[in-house]
């Protein structure tokens, strides 16, 4: 086990326990902590810190931890926040292992509440403890009957162990989860409430669960990530051992509250940059609350199917259509039964019984052909997944609803799962007693093979492009290069500069040169060939066509000189001061594609790249793929198949197809450039980055880097 | 009551009713409606058919309809496929006042079931009774307690009547929403099966059910409108009445499925279709199984409220988030608290609770803290809604939990929704039971007030807008030019014909002229000034420009007669016996921005007109907006502003403000030539339209149409 693994194994499975302020009121909070930790029977050694008793409900209790006979494993503390500091200190004294802190009030609250946070934090920091909390609602391990948490959803008695392990930052929520899910006979490994993660967050705890062998699935309810870094080596060795990670991120609606100045920055709300995220690392983000236990728990019991393809059967019409449309939203198909399997129906349904996709049994269901047919489905090829959609028996004889589905589970060579189209709470218990992945409504079923078949889809891809990452390489001699020419450079670098610095990275950039008079401009101008382009370089003005110093298209050497003056004139004009290191003289470049490739640092996430095509397409559209460096190649090339911009790369209207692997390449380049540049680049945008046909690369026309 | 009424009533409220191919045995679907029908003591006169018997369950048995020995209300036919016109036969002659067929295996299945449904429906048509089914799952009556049924939810006893009439085209999903709703207390007036509809469908019940004093709301669920012209009726007498109609409609995923040569075409998928034809009505369109009771469940006790600011109140903050989540999703606000509510909220709340929006007044909700914030929240103007979220207690202590919502709901001045965290099934049902509008998940209490609102929306929009839709006139000089021009061409008219037909109802085209000669050509140009445009007539070139028979900018007289002749040696080269109208000599068109209207009928609906701008807008983005005449100029406005590319009409990137009242105007006039000219014609194009800043108006510079 590795250190962090052993300090949260002491957090998850104590041997010994301490509860710092218990009551033996159980109408109270501190009470119910006693009184769940005892009636699901936990098995280790209990005591309890009460300095007005000896005894709690049979725990031997002490004035405080001081006091207590052993160094315990886990310390639960329940007192009011400002006497937190002093318990800490106590069970660092006392050489306690892990301590949950339940309290509220504390980094959550006012300015006193955070000072006695950051007291904690130090404290902890020193004496190398590990702490959960605070403001967090327990830890409940239910493989080892370990319940610490006074959530009153643990006033449930027989409570399923399960192997999902749920990591919440809502404390309020477990409750939902544990409750909710119960019901349906579905449970959880390990409970986690991570409360202010003020030590330990979302990240460590899935960093232990994805080794821990009681756990297939972890299923996280998120705010934010605190440790971006960790989580991403997390969900990389989630991909390797094929365990699934879930989500449910709450914060979509903040997208684009974040307002910044340039297009990367109004587009990259914190919300995009998350799914960007979670879908470079194969992590599932669900979008309801009950999917976030529904999804992990079908992902315990079901491998990713093969392909697309699923075949419904069915004894009622309605609810399989409505399962049908929800799993065709979430990109699934539904080819009709092979021949031979239309035939052998044929051969036992009734002849208004629909012999395709879904395959509608009616009212023969009940005299074998529900099995017969499913049978059928689930040995004919076509299909990689199966619904089974229980008709009214599931609700007045859930036995006789569920047990075809459950007797040809047990050869089933392909995900077999269950909807019941009426109420159906004991037959849905049914199935997952049985081992069979159920869905209580046809929305969640389709979303959830949806879910599985697309999880299946990034482990496939993690595999072929593993290790192909560019990571970060702040030594290489390109970041020198580029480094020397950003050190030497203001805040904002002229276009000139910024695309220095990107052909230091191998990215083309129009032919050009800088100029300080008009003898160098003609020089320049001549040796690029007319027409040209001239522009003002001052790092004064970063919005040139707004100030009007550039000129496009200039023809023959009188224009030219004709035109410097007048860009000189604009400049000082827009500023009075002006700064101006030359003028740019230009290629022309020829026509193509308009791109953009923006990047960003993000304060939790660092640099995140921007892809689409410009104008209209980003501002009218928002059409445009994130990506959180560091990347792959592939990850590249689905970022340019991401947006729908794309058919106008792809030959569109007879055009020619445009040159997507000199964008990919470029697009690694940048992530490239701003893993190895790190903080000195905080923003930096293309545009526009010019695509020409395949074979014929890409040209940066316009550049602007900040740092 | 009006004779559609009448003849419905017989169905929904018999005094009398006999089952024909009753049974004894419980354990058939033909003993379940008998069974059914006594379980939950129809008050009304009962027979039963079955040749083998003289009595069933105490109810008196007949050998066949014609021995029973009164005319009854309806008669309910459970019989085999092939019986089914002898007994029709026998009903007519008995005077059966309506009928219910059981039966499945016509219209639905093969051949045969066909001709014996066209037989059926002969028989009725001439006897002037009305039927429901075939293959329907009945009819039922809960305020009447009449379960005319063999779905088994009706194994419940204690199913509760409620005001929501329930009509589906699927009857196994009858089941699936009885069942469901029951567990949560949310009863129906009426659930009605329509099964194949092959006399009286959705909308003839629909036009009852409007009319019916048990019935707050309509909840649909619908595979397809047979009567769209009926149920238009019915839409606009439901908002008069101000009666909501909520509908659950599969087929979202056939979009697209119809692929078909034009624009308007490729895209007018049926779905999008209904879409379009349900906000124009103000019909709620929920996209999930359960919403079809919940959110007409929300309707029946609340009205929508004034505006689209959301208060929440919670006592645990996750699940308070993920309804505003989904609320906002839906276009929902969330503003603070006003000043003095917070001042207030300060005065009693913890000082770590949340006093902002949503309120979160963590543990102190059980000491009274819950209801005093919730009545701040209800008498704070700045709240149009309020959502009470209630955690643990509501299924731990379901009364405590409900109490403080009801005590303020007493004297609510807005709506008050409930949602509970935990799985707390008693809770929903005390809730509903007290008449508070109650949600299972977060997700769905969010989306339904967000459907609430835009409920309110559309009926204000609705009594706005009331009477200025434009309807069709058949006899109108203006149709009469038009149909002139129209019969005298061939299937597909000519530019220059379709035109023609577009200016009869005063839409401006460009200035052109028809000429049949180089002279005449020469002659028009000169009338139209140089450069003009130069475009082949003819009904065997329907794509001038893939031909290659336009030639833009003709800039002189010597151009033009050197591309006279090139242009018809295309032409012919297009095809060798090419029959040429002649050649148009057109306006060069100002530029503008370029903007597409179409039209196409469709087989249900008839004419469905389709905006949005032109090129990748359309076939990248997909950005269209769809509308089925007649049409009101607030709904021609609407589908402007329904489009993403609206902004680039509205002042985009410091251009001009386009002239959309022209737009709207040419979108009325689109759509009343459709209506007026009917089948007349089949399908138009008019692409590019393009629309000059405000008061410019509009020019069609190239036009389409197909008989």
């Amino acid at each position: 086990m590795n250190p962090l693994c052993t300090q949260i194994h002491y957090l998850l499975s104590p041997k010994s326990v301490v509860i710092v302020g218990a009551s033996a009121d159980y109408s109270k909070f501190t009470g119910r902590t006693v009184k769940y930790v005892l009636r699901h029977r936990y098995p280790g050694k209990l005591y309890a810190v009460n300095p007005t008793r000896t005894e709690i409900s049979g725990i031997p209790c002490f004035p405080s931890v001081k006091d207590l006979p052993e160094a315990v494993d886990t310390a639960f503390i329940q007192i009011a926040a400002k006497g937190v500091p002093g318990v800490i200190e106590q069970c660092i004294e006392k050489n306690v292992k892990s301590i949950i802190i339940h309290s509220a009030g504390l980094g959550e609250s006012g300015e006193e509440g955070k000072k006695t946070q950051e007291r904690i934090k130090a404290q902890i920091r020193e004496a190398g403890i590990r702490v959960v909390g605070p403001n967090c609602a327990g830890i409940v391990n239910m493989t080892e009957s370990m319940i610490l948490s006074p959530i009153a959803c643990y006033e449930i008695d027989d409570l399923p162990a399960g192997r999902i392990g749920l990591i919440s930052q809502s404390g309020g929520l477990t409750g939902a989860y544990v409750s909710r899910a119960a019901d349906r006979g579905i449970g959880f490994s390990y409970v986690i409430s991570t409360g202010n993660e003020m030590d330990l967050g979302v990240s460590e705890f899935a960093h232990y669960l994805l080794r821990d062998e009681h756990t297939d699935a972890i299923a996280i309810f998120l705010e934010a990530l605190r440790d971006v870094n960790l989580f991403r080596e997390v969900a990389v060795e989630a991909m390797n051992r094929r365990k699934p990670i879930v989500v449910l991120k709450v914060g979509r609606t903040e997208v684009g509250a974040r307002a910044a100045a340039s297009h990367t920055g109004a587009l990259t709300g914190a919300d995009t940059i998350y799914d960007a995220f979670f879908r470079q690392y194969g992590i599932v983000r669900v979008e309801t609350l009950e999917d976030l236990f529904e999804v992990p728990a079908l992902f315990c019991k079901a491998k990713p199917p093969k392909g697309r393809n699923v075949g419904i059967i069915t004894t009622t019409g309605g609810g399989a259509t409505i399962v049908l449309e929800a799993a065709a939203q979430a990109g699934l198909q539904f080819p009709p039964p092979s021949d031979s399997a239309i035939r052998e129906a044929t051969a036992f349904l009734p002849s208004f019984a629909a012999k395709s996709n879904p395959m509608d049994v009616t009212m023969s269901g009940a005299g074998g052909g529900f099995k017969k047919g499913l049978e059928l489905l689930m040995k004919d090829d076509t299909f990689d997944m199966i619904v089974g959609v229980v008709g009214t028996s599931s609700q007045f004889e859930p036995h006789l609803g569920v047990q075809p589905i459950v007797e040809v589970c047990k050869d089933a060579t392909k995900p077999l799962v269950a909807f019941c189209n009426p109420n159906a709470a004991d037959a849905l218990r049914l199935f997952e007693k049985n081992g069979i992945p159920s869905f209580r409504t046809p929305e969640s079923c389709g979303r959830a093979l949806g879910y599985l078949v697309k999880y299946g889809e990034a482990l496939d891809g993690f595999n072929r492009g593993k290790g192909q990452q560019r990571t970060a390489d702040p030594d290489s001699p390109n970041a020198a290069k580029a480094l020397n020419i950003l050190v030497t450079s203001g805040q904002i670098l002229t276009e000139y500069d910024s695309k220095r610095v990107l052909s230091t990275y191998g990215i083309a950039v129009t032919r050009e040169k800088m100029t300080g008079d008009v003898e160098q401009a003609k020089q320049a101008a001549k040796e690029i060939g007319y027409p040209v382009v001239m522009k003002v370089m001052s790092a004064d003005i970063p919005h040139k066509s707004e100030a009007g110093v550039i000129k496009l298209g200039v023809p023959s050497e009188s224009e030219l000189v004709a035109a410097y003056g007048e860009l000189l004139a604009k400049a000082k004009r827009f500023k009075a001061d002006v700064r101006i290191d030359g003028v740019l003289i230009q290629e022309m470049a020829a026509k193509g594609v308009e791109l953009i490739i923006g990047m960003k640092r993000d304060a939790s996430f660092g640099p995140v790249i921007m892809f689409g095509l410009g104008g209209i397409f980003v501002e009218v559209f928002k059409d445009v793929a994130f990506r959180v460096p560091p990347i792959s190649l592939s990850d590249a090339r689905e970022m340019i198949g991401e947006i729908k911009g794309e058919k106008l790369l792809n030959g569109y209207r007879g055009m020619e197809k445009m040159d997507c692997e000199a964008i990919a390449s470029t697009l690694m380049s940048v992530a490239g450039l701003s893993l190895d540049l790190g903080e000195e680049i905080r923003e930096l945008d293309i545009n526009p980055l010019i695509v020409y046909p395949q074979g014929k690369g890409i040209r940066v026309v316009d550049a602007l880097i900040c740092r």
